[in-house]
C-alpha cells in the first residue's frame, strides 16, 4: 500500500525529523473525535482492520521516492532520508477499541506508539480509514435502531464518495447492524451477506412488465423480488401477484410508501401470498423510517443508499490524530495543543467503562473493579497480536455493546445531559501541570 | 479492476439477460443528475478519465466467478453465463462531456452504448466515480469563486470518505480550480501540484516553538510556512518573524481569522517581511471565505479540507444512470421510467450549447449554427478515441468554460430563473409518443 497516500506535510515533517536527528524519538498519537455531530449520542468505532492492514503493508516504491526527490520541498534533504524511506516499515504498537465499540468525544479510538517517522506518516490514512468507517457504522446503527427489528440493507455504493468508499461503506454499515449490502466486492472480501435482484432497467428491457417478472422468477425462484414502480405501482403489484409462488416479495421505490404498502399488502394477501414481503427503498433515512414504522405501514424491510453511504446529515465528524507524548533521550515529554477551541489533553490515555459512564484516565492507571478497559493492544512491534475479528464478529460485538448502552443514548435525537465522561484525578493533574508549564 | 465492485443486482440482471437470450441487444444508458443540490446553479463534470480507465480494465477473476457461483441467486444459472463473465470485456461506445464542462439537470454527463451485459454491469462504478468527482469539482469551483483570485489548496484527505476518496477528491478539486492538493499520491499520479509543510505535531515535537521554526526553515528555505497557532498565535508570528528570510509565510488555523490576520500582517510588515504571505485554514467553506474576503482581511491563500473533500453541505447530488434505448433484433425501442417524481426522458440525447442557454435534443439531430455539441465520442468499440485530457487540461477547460458562463450562474446562491434548458421539438415529440404508447 502506497505510503504516498498521505498529506505532503507528513513527508516534509518526516524529512525534518530525520534531519533533526529525531528518528530515535518515540511518539504517541491518539485518534479521536472532538465532538459529536448533531443528533448523535455516540460514535460506533469501525475501520480498525483496514488500518492494521495498512500498517502491515505500507511501503515506499522506488518510483515514489524518485517523485519525492523531484519536489522542491525535498531539495535540501540528504540521501540518507530517502534510504530511510526505502527501508520504511511500521514497527510500532497500536492500542485500540474493538470495532463495534460505542465511543464518545475525546476518547481514543486508537492509540499509536512508534518512532516519530512511523507515527507521523500514517496519520492521514488512519484518519480517513477509521474516520469514514466510524461515520458510516454510526449512521447505520441509527437507521437500524429506527427500523425497530426490521431488516436494513445498505444499497449506497453508487452515491458513495468513489467506488472504494462504497466497498468500505458496505462493511461499516454491516458492523453498524445492517443485514447486508448490495456491494458484491464487499460481500466477497469481508464475508458479508449480499442482496439485490433487479432494477428498473430490467423491467424496461422487456416488451412488457409481465414478461420481465416472469423471467425474473425463472432466474431467482424463492429469492424473486419484483420492483413494481416502473410504470404503475399497483398494476405492478397485481402482475407480480398473478405469477404466484415462488417469490420473496416486492420492492417499492417511489410514491407515498405508507399508502402504497397498504394497498400492495392487500393485493398480495388477496392473492393468497400472505408470506410475500414488502421492501421499501428510495431516499430513506432514520427519520423517514421512524415515521414509516410509527404509521404501522406493512413494510418488512428497508434498503437505504445515499443517506447511509454518505452519512448525509453529517458527512464528517472531525476525527483528529494528536501527539500526546514524546519519548526522547530516555525522558518522556507530554504534549498538547492549547490553541483556542482546539485544545487537546496531554498523555496517553485509557478508557475505563463503567455501566452507563466512562472515566478517561492515564494509560498507566489501573481501575480494577467494576469497569472494563476499552483500549487493548492490537499490534506490538509492527505485528498483529491476538485474533482479528471478522466483520461479522464486529457486528455481533456492536449489537451487544449497544444493547448494554442505556437506551436513551440510542435515541435519534440529542440526549441532555449527554453520556457522562469524567477524567481521572491523575489525568486532570497532568493536564493542569502541562498548562502551567507551557511556554 | 474488479467487476465485482458493483451492486449485486447488476450481476443478477446480467445473468437474467443471458438466460433470456438478450446478450445481443444493445442498450443505451445516460448518466445524469436529476436536480441540483441547494445553492448550486450548475455542476462541473469530472471523473471521466477514471471511468474510461475502468471500462478499459474491468474483468472477472476466476476467484470472483467462483464466489458468484456460490451465491443462492446464481444457483439456477447455467455455466455458459460464467463463461461469458470469463470473457467479459467492455466493447461499447461512450460519448461524454469533457471533464471541466459546466452541466445542468437532465443533461447527460456520459452516454454509454453497449451490449446489454456490458452496459449494465458498469452502472454502479460509473455513478460512484463520475458522481463523486463531479460533486467535488463543483464544490471546488464555488470555493475558488469565493476566494476571488486568491489561491485555494485542497487539504481534505483525512476527512474524505476513505483514503481513496481523498485521492480522487484532490484530482477533482484541482479540475474545479484549486491550485493543488495536499495528497501526495494525487500529485504523483495526476501531475498535480502538491502543498504542505508542517502540522502542530511538528511544533510540539521540539522543546520550544522557536527551535521547531528554525528547523523548518533549515529544511524548506523559501517554501517555509510557519503554523503559528499551536500555543499563542501572535507570539508564534513574532517568533516566525524573528527568523527573517527565507520564508514563504505563516498559516493561521484557529481563532478569529480577520483579527489575527490583521495583527499578524502588522507583525510581519514591522519586521520588514512585507512579501511574507498569510494562509488561512480551519473548517473553511465558500461562505466563510466570501466573508473573509469581504472584510478585506489580509489573507493571501486558503486551505480547505473537510468541507471540500466531502462537499459537506451537499454530500450527494443524486446522479442516475438510465436506460433510454434498446436495439434488439434490428429494431430500436425507446425506454423511460414513468414512476411518480422519478420519470425520465426516452432516447439518446445531445446537448446543444448556445451562449447562455442549452437545447437538449435527440442524438441524431443536427444544430449547425451558433452552438456546440457537448457530448463527444471518447470510446468506440471499447477503445479510447482521441486525446485523453490531463487533469491540468481539464482544469484549464473548466476555467474557460466557467468564464464563458454568464456570471450570475457562478453565484454561491440559487439564481432565479435558473439556467435555461429547452428540449428540442423532436425530443418533445419522442417523449409524448412514448408516454402515449406506454402500457
Amino acid at each position: 500500500m502506497s505510503a504516498l497516500l498521505t498529506d505532503l506535510y507528513q513527508l516534509t515533517m518526516a524529512a525534518g525529523y530525520w534531519c533533526a536527528g529525531k528518528t530515535g524519538e518515540v511518539a504517541t498519537f491518539e485518534l479521536f473525535v472532538r465532538r459529536l455531530p448533531p443528533n448523535r449520542n455516540f460514535i460506533l468505532a469501525a475501520g480498525l482492520d483496514q488500518a492494521l492492514e495498512y500498517l502491515l503493508n505500507v511501503r515506499f516504491t522506488e518510483e515514489e521516492i524518485l517523485y519525492l526527490k523531484g519536489l522542491p520541498q525535498f531539495h535540501r534533504v540528504p540521501e540518507g532520508f530517502f534510504d530511510a524511506l526505502r527501508a520504511f516499515r511500521f514497527t510500532g504498537d497500536v492500542f485500540a477499541a474493538r470495532e463495534g465499540t460505542p465511543l464518545f468525544p475525546g476518547e481514543p479510538i486508537l492509540t499509536l506508539r512508534a518512532p516519530l517517522l512511523e507515527a507521523q506518516i500514517p496519520e492521514t490514512f488512519l484518519l480517513a480509514t477509521i474516520g469514514f468507517q466510524t461515520l458510516i457504522a454510526t449512521k447505520a446503527a441509527r437507521i437500524v435502531e429506527a427500523a425497530g427489528g426490521r431488516s436494513v440493507v445498505e444499497f449506497g455504493t453508487r452515491r458513495a464518495h468513489s467506488p472504494d468508499a462504497g466497498v468500505y461503506a458496505g462493511r461499516a454499515a454491516y458492523i453498524g447492524g445492517c443485514t447486508g449490502t448490495s456491494n458484491t466486492l464487499t460481500g466477497m472480501r469481508y464475508g458479508i451477506p449480499v442482496f439485490g435482484t433487479a432494477a428498473h432497467s430490467w423491467v424496461q428491457s422487456f416488451p412488457t412488465e409481465l414478461e420481465a417478472y416472469q423471467r425474473l422468477q425463472d432466474l431467482l425462484g424463492p429469492a424473486t423480488t419484483y420492483l413494481i414502480d416502473t410504470y404503475d405501482t399497483l398494476e405492478g403489484a397485481r402482475r407480480a401477484a398473478s405469477l404466484g409462488r415462488p417469490m420473496w416479495g416486492v420492492r417499492l421505490d417511489s410514491g407515498n410508501l405508507v399508502e402504497l404498502a397498504r394497498a400492495v399488502r392487500t393485493i398480495l394477501d388477496e392473492a393468497g401470498l400472505t408470506d410475500a414481503k414488502i421492501m421499501a427503498t428510495g431516499d430513506l433515512n432514520e427519520y423517514k423510517i421512524l415515521e414509516l414504522v410509527a404509521t404501522g405501514a406493512p413494510i418488512d424491510s428497508y434498503g437505504v443508499g445515499t443517506e447511509l453511504a454518505t452519512s448525509s446529515d453529517a458527512p464528517s465528524h472531525g476525527a483528529v490524530y494528536k501527539l500526546v507524548e514524546l519519548d526522547a533521550n530516555g525522558s518522556r515529554r507530554f504534549t498538547a495543543k492549547i490553541s483556542p477551541d482546539k485544545s487537546t489533553v496531554p498523555g496517553a490515555k485509557q478508557i475505563f467503562r463503567y455501566p452507563g459512564h466512562d472515566i478517561v484516565g492515564r494509560a498507566s492507571e489501573c481501575f480494577l473493579q467494576g469497569c472494563e478497559a476499552m483500549l487493548r493492544p492490537v499490534m506490538l512491534g509492527g505485528e498483529i497480536v491476538g485474533h482479528r475479528p471478522t466483520a461479522s464478529e464486529a457486528r455481533q460485538y456492536a449489537r451487544e455493546s449497544l444493547d448494554r448502552l442505556p437506551k436513551k443514548y440510542r435515541s435519534l435525537f440529542e440526549c441532555d445531559p449527554p453520556y457522562r465522561i469524567e477524567h481521572s484525578a491523575e489525568l486532570i493533574q497532568l493536564t493542569e501541570e502541562f498548562r502551567r508549564s507551557e511556554r
